[in-house]
């Protein structure tokens, strides 16, 4: 955990590389606070000089680019709020186990981003006709084991041309209004909206567009879903968010007064808007429609809230589902992959309800 | 952890009062060996003198009795194999959260117990003709908590006379061939056949016959079901095994060699036997029936297994699931319960087969 970046509230899952997720009901805004937002790394954390620092934009282009900081933040910005979840969040709730990270639900967050459009880029390096992917290339870089074997790599992504050059694709270097920390990529981020987090290449330094998909460790072995069964010829990419919602308040366990609460959580999805969040509080039998709160922004996450006459003392199980305009609802069970990736499964927590003379 | 136990294979999930589980892999034999039986304890360990040691029978009968370990050992002898497990075994795996030591799917184990009929000894006590159950007592007590307070009381449970009639039931000084250790309830404990493992007191030292229904705080507060949303009076109280399978080989995460590989584990049920055991090697899409292995024997567990051409590499989702004499299935998913009492939700381990050249 590096100074600057704060983070008393979020739990460690990994010192080496860095992971750390936000308790849920320390996702209790609509922005996420910087110092209680996830951070996933694969890698050691680079430590990127910002007065050294250059972006290149290389390969199927007219003209190849070179970027100072002082290049990039000069040139027109755009401010967005743009959540991202880990493709490994909620990992750890699926049956059977799933291998990587053990991540609760909690590694999702939501915050404003200021950065300059991929898109305005890619059009002034000139992209040739024959493009078909971009790829980000990152400054981190360490082993990976592969089939017993240690590979020496860096992290790199890339993304469909068409989605790259979607204008909500920023290379950010404000978070929530401030320069980018360590750990969230700094100096320079890529932030791509509607995809899981692994799409958005911290540490930004190169930038290649390609004639040929790209076939990459984090493209082809990581980041891939693996069901049972399933031949390697047909393992399929991790790409964008899938629809989902989270409880935030109450917390599993909590004892919650008797009378009127208010349930609270977010909801989001990569295809479409959130149409519908709908709160169970017997477990499942019946589910009644929550609230949206605010306007949907494109790219973030939605409130959502339920008010609930808690009148009978009792434990009670807390359920969320949330429905997106693409007709998308979460599953339950969802169906097993090997890494437990876009694990988007029914959230529930169970809490109690006392007698009133307890209190 | 005793030394006498031995225990060395046992994952510890809590010192202090002592609980610790068998590794699925570990459950591979009929017969667990006593120094890989799960163990549950609610408070320290009592040290008990074998030559101090007095058992009494009292309450609603015609002759209180008072018996001494030489007394007991001295009556003809019942030998039988019957397996205990924990109403909070695979607590671990309830959604959300049950409250309880986390035990996973290893509190369970089979065993040749060596003793007396609790119903020999009714009879010679001569039963009156109000008594309706029958209340074991241990010598382990302790502090318990309860709604904020804290609570000294001695670990009792109760049995409907009906079942402490049942000839199944042993006042049981050996376990293996072996006398009992203090872990597992020496000198003496009680087995209930049939019954999850709360009903087999150990460290007995009284039993007393009840002309109405025993509602002490291990009958009455823990080991009850309390379903979301029920209110107190509706909780229901954990007695008989659920029916279930687990499977022992391969473990989770195995890398199983390609071709024909034996996939085995342990079936049960408290409502009469076991008449179906099927497995799934595709994540639960097609089942097929496994062999039952050797004879049915009551209140044991049965070993079944199952062929699988393991050809394809891969990563496969292995799921058992079992059926009883009484047409009881294991439930998937498993209704929800506060202390996620007798989870008997389909067992499913993911396993690799790797490519045969990698070999």
């Amino acid at each position: 955990m590096t100074e600057s970046d704060g983070g008393a509230e979020l739990v460690s899952l990994s010192d080496d590389p860095d992971c750390r997720e936000t308790p849920l009901p320390a996702l209790d805004s609509w922005i996420t606070p910087t110092d209680r937002f996830y951070v996933r790394s694969h890698f050691p954390v680079p430590e990127v000089d910002r007065s050294a620092w250059r972006l290149t934009l290389e390969g199927e282009v007219g003209r190849r680019m070179a970027l100072s900081y002082a290049d990039l933040i000069s040139r027109p910005s755009t401010d967005s709020v743009v959540m991202l979840e880990c493709a490994g969040n909620s990992r750890r709730h699926v049956t059977p186990p799933a291998e990587g990270i053990s991540f609760s639900h909690g590694a999702v967050g939501n915050a404003r981003w200021t950065g300059v459009r991929l898109a305005d880029l890619l059009e002034e390096a000139e992209v040739r006709a024959g493009a078909v992917e971009v790829l980000a290339v990152g400054a981190d870089y360490g082993e990976e084991e592969e089939e017993g074997a240690a590979l020496e790599l860096g992290y790199e992504r890339s993304l469909p041309l068409a989605d790259a050059l979607d204008p909500g694709v920023l290379l950010a270097y404000m978070m929530n209004c401030e320069p980018l920390t360590p750990a969230h990529g700094a100096p320079v981020r890529l932030i791509v909206p509607g995809w899981f987090g692994m799409a958005s290449v911290k540490w930004l330094e190169r930038i290649v567009v390609l004639s040929k998909p790209y076939d990459g460790f984090f493209q082809d072995r990581r980041y891939v879903f693996i069901p049972s069964g399933a031949s390697k010829a047909s393992w399929e990419s991790v790409t964008k968010l899938a629809v989902k919602s989270i409880i935030t308040q109450p917390r599993h366990g909590e004892v919650v007064p008797p009378g009127e609460y208010v349930i609270s959580g977010k909801a989001w999805t990569g295809g479409g808007e959130v149409a519908r969040v709908e709160v169970s509080c017997d477990g499942g039998d019946t589910w009644a429609d929550a609230v949206l709160v605010g306007k949907s922004t494109p790219g973030a996450w939605r409130i959502w809230e339920h008010r609930w006459n808690a009148s009978v003392a009792g434990h009670f199980v807390i359920k969320v589902r949330a429905t997106d305009s693409a007709g998308r609802t979460q599953p339950d069970p969802v169906p097993w992959n090997f890494r437990g990736y876009a694990n988007n499964g029914v959230h529930a927590v169970a809490v109690e309800v006392p007698r009133r003379s307890e209190r």
